[in-house]
């Protein structure tokens, strides 16, 4: 990756639209060149129309009055969000040039707004494991990470400024993590999820990949229906719980000392800096995440396993297979068991306003047919509260290595205004 | 309709099948012949091709082992389920001849387990208040309440022994109970949801409708993944509170007099019977329920409201306009106090095996356009607990009303088992 490329976020592209220094159709234009300079490369877009693309800017251009905050604005969606105006394929052959009847909430509320919709990110298999096509940005033969690599890779390689993906694991942070960029995953059930292909529907969120802050909340607002008014400081420095997790034992030097640093320069700047501990509860959370996903994944996939098995890859017919075995009782159980964490973790958090938590095991890893371990980020989806990674820190190859923030649940608007004051403080 | 007409159900329609009794031929074409003779009264079915129905039925017929535990047994499925090969139409001309592309998670399911799709039963519009065409069974001059309208009335004229419906509000157990069957919505997230068209999605839960409870317990344990075993018998008389809730002044007298016949008659069998009372804040769940049921549809609804707005029904405009205007915050207070409820509701339960509440205001009342007032119904499913109706009364015009029974989350089983304990007991 040319790291000295720079281009416009959202918010900035949206001001400039509005003020008439720059049109939708440059926005565009602007994007398409990167695009076609850098795709062969990074393979981040699943289905990419030029012309449909410079359509909807045009019309956006055309308009007496702006349609909403993202007004010509591009966006990139992870193609297993339905589009009624291009192919949904979900990055499997079963459905090639499938053509939904109508747009995903997320994706209609966003033309709303005024979004243009670029285009389509490559994804992993159904959003699971199998990876598609994307290289990492800053090294072709990295994995960008996955599920939602074509979202990440696009918008850390400067192709479009937000995009959208999902999170069942770790499919938004452990990309945007490898690939540079800030991964937000709100709380659970924040973002509609009408019209997106369900991995593991008790888990399943819709998350946001951007270049800086801003974006990530401008995008949340419009999809929650909030007017966009920025982020609000913190009134002084946040408390701030280190959070190592049971899997501490995953993290690579790169992580450990991105998470140590972190610890230190918050701890200097002024925030209350502490530990926290999760109760030895929480350490069952592993088994039963593949309980939970694997059964929830066996009912969502029932239809393409019973007409199309064989176009599955070895990996989801594992997992389905996996899911299918799973006892009803077992999955009443993990879902239990991780009814009870959420409610410890609502209790752990105390006057803390985050906790600092490792984000990835470390680097991206070498080669594109392993997208990486969720470990770190999926823990902190099982218990269903909002969590960002920002851009901190660097590993032994020069890849990015980011931290992870996690909030209370609703506490949403806190977790985005502590990310901005650790930000400023601790980058790399 | 003819009360003297009776016809097997799923579970006896199974068996006789495995045991060589019947066909599923035989048993599809018996209810091919009840829907021809009274469709043109009930109104039932949106889409039903008798050739596409009889051709599943003999390729099950023919098969060399049976698929599983509902072989050869037909179900309806409520027209906001994705069916593969019929169209889906929910209610709305924006999806007339609508074809999807796969099943919903749910169809696949039964499929796989054996099941002949009947065919798809009418729904109100996208399952929401502008209610179809179907009339009462029981008086074809009054509703047979909605939004599953055509798989409740569908399952009571004994077209069909089991239907798949959907409770946001009170779509399973409101026609259930107008139809005189069982109606029966599980806790939320049991079933899988892919693939059903979302109204609120942190409400939405699909239900069954049966006119006993062994099928339904059936259905259930194969859209759960689990062996069919039958409904525990309790070991003794259950523990119930009769929760009259602080809806009762919306009960017709009718309904005041099933809840208080069977708390006798319950009382008298030998159930521990007492009094519960909801605390003060359950009182906000009318009003959270709009805000949650409105700002949730509207986002649902983001693509046909910007795309296909004037062939919206006016009650379904006026419900994303209010959608629309509900603020985020309230939104978000309106889920807390709900998730307050939810735990407060855990607690109340103690020793209890489950609550008798009423199941709807009284009779279906006459007239096709409105199909009833939720509210005894949307009160649990806000809750998300499990809830029954069983068909045990009759109001002064003859038509039927039920009573409801409403376990703690998780007690899906146990309240099967007291459904069947205070049907036995309990009955017109």
């Amino acid at each position: 990756m040319n790291r000295r490329f720079d281009a416009p976020g959202a918010a900035e592209t949206a001001r400039a639209i509005a003020e008439g220094r720059t049109t939708s159709e440059a926005a565009v234009d602007a994007c398409l060149a990167r695009i076609a300079e850098r795709e062969e490369t990074v393979r981040a877009w699943a289905f990419l129309d030029p012309d449909l693309a410079l359509a909807q800017a045009r019309a956006r251009d055309e308009a007496a009055t702006p349609a909403g905050p993202l007004h010509g604005v591009p966006v990139g969606i992870k193609d297993i969000f339905d589009t009624a105006d291009m192919p949904t394929e979900m990055g499997s052959p079963i459905y090639a040039g499938y053509r939904p009847a109508a747009d995903a909430a997320a994706v209609a509320i966003l033309r709303e707004a005024g979004a243009v919709i670029l285009g389509k990110t490559v994804t992993a298999e159904f959003a699971g494991t199998h990876p598609g096509s994307t290289t990492n940005p800053h090294d072709p033969a990295r994995t960008p990470g996955g599920s939602s690599q074509g979202s990440a890779a696009g918008v850390a390689d400067f192709m479009v400024p937000v995009a959208l993906g999902t999170q069942t694991g770790g499919s938004v942070l452990r990309p945007s993590s490898y690939c540079g960029i800030v991964g937000f995953k709100p709380g659970f059930g924040t973002f509609n999820r009408a019209g997106i292909k369900f991995a593991a529907e008790s888990l399943d969120t819709i998350g946001l990949h951007a270049r800086n802050l801003e974006d990530a909340a401008l995008v949340r607002d419009v999809l929650t229906g909030r007017t966009p008014d920025g982020i609000a400081p913190l009134p002084g420095p946040p408390g701030i719980g280190v959070c190592r997790t049971h899997l501490w034992h995953l993290a690579e030097p790169e992580t450990v000392a991105a998470v140590e640093d972190a610890s230190d320069v918050l701890g200097r700047a002024g925030a209350a800096v502490d530990e926290v501990t999760l109760p030895a509860a929480f350490e069952a959370l592993t088994d039963a995440r593949r309980a939970i996903n694997d059964y929830e994944r066996a009912r969502a996939m029932a239809h393409e396993w019973r007409t199309d098995r064989e176009r599955l890859s070895p990996a989801m017919r594992k997992t389905v297979a996996s899911g299918l075995a799973v006892p009803y009782a077992d999955y009443r159980r993990a879902l239990a068991l991780t009814e009870d964490c959420r409610r410890l973790l609502d209790g752990l958090f105390g006057d803390r306003d985050a906790l600092l938590a490792p984000a990835v095991d470390g680097e991206a890893p070498p080669g594109l047919d392993y997208a990486g371990d969720p470990a770190f980020q999926a823990l902190w989806t099982m218990l269903h509260v909002p969590a960002i990674t920002i851009p901190t820190h660097r590993g032994p190859n020069g890849m990015p290595v980011g931290i992870q923030l996690v909030a209370r649940r609703g506490a949403d608007d806190r977790l985005l205004s502590v990310a901005e004051w650790v930000w400023a403080r601790c980058c790399i």
